[in-house]
């Protein structure tokens, strides 16, 4: 493994030169919190990450997670992380300080998740899922699903897991047919299949908690008539553990994150005895799923930032060691000369660039939208609605970008090892395995892209689009003051307005009632948005890297790369990102349909 | 599996109607061969592939090749196929009649290919590295060498393989460090490590002929002092095989392919008594290597169109039986309304003609240079010459593209399945492995790249490019009398104009001398020229789509429903990759270049 994952630099550069943290932490919500607390934070999350996450991620590649004689086993020291994760309050680091959370704001959240997930992305899910899971206990649950879970959880006792998906109900959970039945003591006798639970059963907790979604008897048809339930392993009768009758039927064979096993569960089938407990409202359970699975957007989409940038590393440093031919200036006019090192060769250079620009642009992307949800947080009447606006805008885009773009940035680096690339020899081959299932879990693209176009370009009248085009615009103003920015300024208004067109044109089909025609090419819609809004993200980093150089800020040759290298990555983007536009804006307003409905046999 | 994983009617179409097989057959050359033999032989293929080869694709991968107490196994059936392939005239299918082969015309041989590679594509690689070794010696070797070893390799007897990369030499050979020091006998000993031996060493042939790269004590340096060996692992003294001094260090571990063992050898470690036989002339060797390597690249393009050629017909498979969600013309209308079949799911579609528009494209540009090669056997004069200067031309483009697009054609097919794709429930995650390894081997798409254009493009005075164009026009011209080809004719054009001012374009700065900014981003003009390449084969298979719709030649819907996909495909590839066209031509005119060896600082 290469010595670095991360830029511990350019986590401190985002956290408090770009999205300037302290102004959220000045209010009281957040007061708990300083400039200095928040570099004790990442630094606490960068031990265990050092120490415990990262020495084991090969190992749990290696030897996954396996069932057998009905135990799912994994990795011995998952138990030891997901024990620190909740010594250093990380399990709990949304929840609020009242139900014995640490109440961070987001954004240092998110970037304490980096560096952790790009450690080891398996591990992370262990104690994600429970953050998430206790998440919705804290949020809508009762005083006493609190009392008896959340403690436990955040401390990492107890593992926490997200029911939904179902042999035919995957991302359509429309069609769930998990049944809950009042019993009379207020709980409910549940009964069904869940497929593809993560972490929903091992031997590192004494218990598992999962969030579970069912339908009560007799509930409306479809999504309206979905119900949460918080369904334990283990219940507790008279201060003992009851075994909550989960069998667990089998174990998926995963081609990435195999440390983590991904579980085929059945409720109630040895004795008819699983019990559930509602969370909140009866048929209002999708709707709290929701407000967790937005945050499990941004959280994958940053696990493909974060495997992005273990993969950078690993191929920069051996870009800086391995020699191979020679530099094309000198090629053939010396057959004694000595090899150059690889990252001399331009193509080299150009994998590593398109890397570095996607997931330094993706993980800013995320911590935007983390700094919004923080603003939302502190924020009241209209702005914190148009906070919550911009939040709900870009998160499909900052789930869809960093994972579909991350496949590719891996797939960049792997290919600078060449045969190596391909060999267990080094990480790049588990990296690349790892990666692939975020382009689908917690929504496919198409689905996100549905999301971004279907809904919230034209929710509220589109007055999120016209908020996300403003926060664009402030950013294209002041680029403009500087001579250098000037002309990628230009380049991103031009594409922004255009994107804004294409926008209208599609809305149109949606208003003359042609739903089909409208969402048919919404995955290169979401391109599209992508690479507009990871362009806005390297513009502000341009911008405040321009202001570190010109007000000297920069101490030592080492500080000032930093800001250069920035200012090149930024170059970088628009002279070989941002040209893609033309194709997708091309592609969008074309006449030409060819994969409508009523095209079936043409294909064969 | 699925039931399907290429299409006999394409690869009758592309060999019969596209490219025409008998206009070469009618030659002396190829006159055992004719359109019934054509389809025997695919047949005898198909035989092969689905009674041996498809059926162990999977356990090939789950139990994959060993090297345990220094021996290195692998699946047993092995040696079945072997056999089987050397029964079938197959290992031997280009080598001439004389000399014990099947004499097959290239456009043939690549039709079997096609159809065992999408079967299966680990096992394909031990009889086609037999076949490469075993040419080699046909072509270039002596008597004594061929009647030593032809007969056994064609007959599946003895195992071939290629030694090249070293550790210290993989895309570089010119720092190769295998030694070759004259014996009085006239055979050479061997010295030196061998690394990524595909085929290397296993227990299902009775003896390993490897083609190994040396240098004869004294060599000039660099390539010009590289010679060719012929080094077998068991040697004949007296009709008795006598160990040959060949010891496996290591195996690989690799990602996909896992049933072929990558074996890093040693020659002379045990008693410094490994002994090698000179091909041809001392110091060709690189030379004599090249031959079979450009047939080797056209070999990998070909495994990226069959691995994408069973991807999509998995996908295919699958979207057509798997219900989920509503179809978005009815969506949230009805809450009871039965779920859809994914396949009627636009993005579904795009994804699945995306794949068709790849893999079926990039076989008929393998199949054009194969129709190249066999013209350029049945020809003379300058006609020979032109033809083979057109095969160059298109061998790196026809290695990069379908394996570079190719790995993303799989992954839009694995994205079909949701989270099924990223289990081992389907073949797709083993199909997304297996790729990835071809735009790395016989030369990334880094080297292919610098081929194209920073030789190929110039050769003979441009030469080549300029006959590559005036084919492309051809094509458009024959187009553009059918009306409803006019469209793609024109953008053909267009694009086919703009990529010869690119290249203008950039030769320039190679005739001011500045190599380095000439190929900086020949990757990206390898993308251009593949784009362009692909819209010509599908332009060339509209026009014969078109052509036999309006002769009626079309029996049944089945018929009509193949020519109309034909079309559709076409119609989706100008529409959906020919656009990408702008953004690359953008980029490669664009004076900002950000990736030269002065940048290095601006990587951190």
């Amino acid at each position: 493994m290469a010595k670095q994952y991360i830029s511990v630099r350019n986590l401190k550069f985002l956290l408090h030169e770009v999205f300037n943290a302290s102004e959220v932490t000045k209010f009281p919500h957040f007061e708990h919190i300083d400039k200095e607390a928040i570099d004790m934070i990442l630094d606490s999350a960068m031990q265990i990450a050092d120490n415990i996450a990262g020495p084991i991620a090969q190992e749990m590649d290696r030897k996954p997670s396996e069932f057998a004689n009905g135990k799912v086993t994994v990795h011995p020291d998952v138990h030891k992380f997901i024990q620190a994760m909740g010594e250093a309050g990380l399990i709990g680091s949304q929840a609020s300080l009242e139900v014995g959370g640490s109440q961070l704001p987001e954004t240092v959240r998110t970037a304490t998740g980096f560096s952790l997930t790009a450690a080891n992305n398996s591990i992370v899910m262990f104690t994600g899922l429970t953050s998430g899971a206790a998440n919705l206990i804290a949020t809508f649950g009762s005083e006493e699903l609190k009392n008896t879970y959340l403690e436990k959880m955040y401390a990492g006792e107890w593992q926490g897991t997200m029911c939904l998906t179902e042999p035919q109900a995957g991302s359509s959970l429309h069609y769930i047919t998990s049944s809950a039945t009042p019993l009379e003591d207020g709980s409910y006798k549940i009964r069904g299949q869940k497929i593809y639970i993560s972490a929903g059963d091992h031997d590192q907790t004494e218990n598992v908690i999962h969030l579970y979604l069912a339908k009560i008897d007799g509930a409306p048809a479809g999504t309206k008539g979905i119900s949460l339930f918080v369904v334990p392993s283990q219940r507790i009768e008279n201060g003992q553990f009851v075994d909550n009758d989960i069998t667990t039927i089998g174990i998926y064979h995963k081609m990435g994150q195999k440390g983590t096993p991904a579980i085929h569960l059945q409720t109630g089938a040895k004795r008819d005895d699983c019990r559930g407990w509602l969370v909140g409202e009866p048929h209002k359970g999708l709707m709290y799923m929701f407000q967790m699975m937005n945050e499990a957007r941004l959280g994958v989409g940053l696990t493909g930032a974060a495997i992005a940038s273990a993969a950078y590393y690993e191929a920069l440093e051996y870009a800086n060691e391995r020699p191979q031919g020679q530099a094309l200036s000198i090629k053939g006019q010396d057959p004694n000369a000595p090899q150059t090192l690889i990252i001399n060769h331009p193509d080299v250079k150009r994998l590593l660039l398109f890397q570095k620009a996607v997931f330094e642009g993706s993980l800013a992307l995320i911590l935007q939208c983390a700094k919004y949800a923080d603003l939302a947080h502190v924020s009241e009447g209209e702005q914190k609605e148009n906070y919550n606006l911009l939040l709900d805008m870009l998160t499909p885009v900052a789930k869809a970008y960093p994972t579909e773009m991350g496949i590719q940035a891996v797939s960049a680096g792997l290919q600078c090892f060449g045969g190596g690339g391909f060999c267990e020899d080094f990480p790049l081959e588990r990296l690349y395995r790892d990666i692939r299932i975020t382009s689908i879990y917690e929504g496919t693209t198409a689905i996100q892209s549905q999301a971004l176009l279907g809904r919230n370009v034209t929710m509220k009248n589109g007055k999120a689009a016209m908020l996300f085009f403003q926060e664009v615009m402030k950013t294209i103003q002041e680029a403009k003051t500087y001579d250098e920015l000037k002309k990628y300024a230009t380049a991103l208004e031009e594409e922004g307005q255009k994107l804004q067109k294409v926008t209208q044109h599609l809305v149109g089909f949606a208003m003359k009632g042609d739903l089909e025609r409208f969402l048919a090419d919404a995955t290169l819609y979401m391109e599209y948005f992508g690479i507009v809004c990871i362009g806005w993200q390297w513009l502000k980093q341009g911008i405040v890297s321009k202001q570190a150089l010109l007000a000297g800020k920069s101490q030592g040759e080492a500080e000032t790369n930093f800001y250069e290298s920035k200012l090149h990555t930024m170059r970088f983007f628009f002279a070989y990102e941002m040209p893609k536009c033309y194709a997708l804006a091309t592609r969008l307003t074309d006449d030409e349909i060819l994969t409508l409905a009523t095209e079936k046999a043409m294909i064969n």
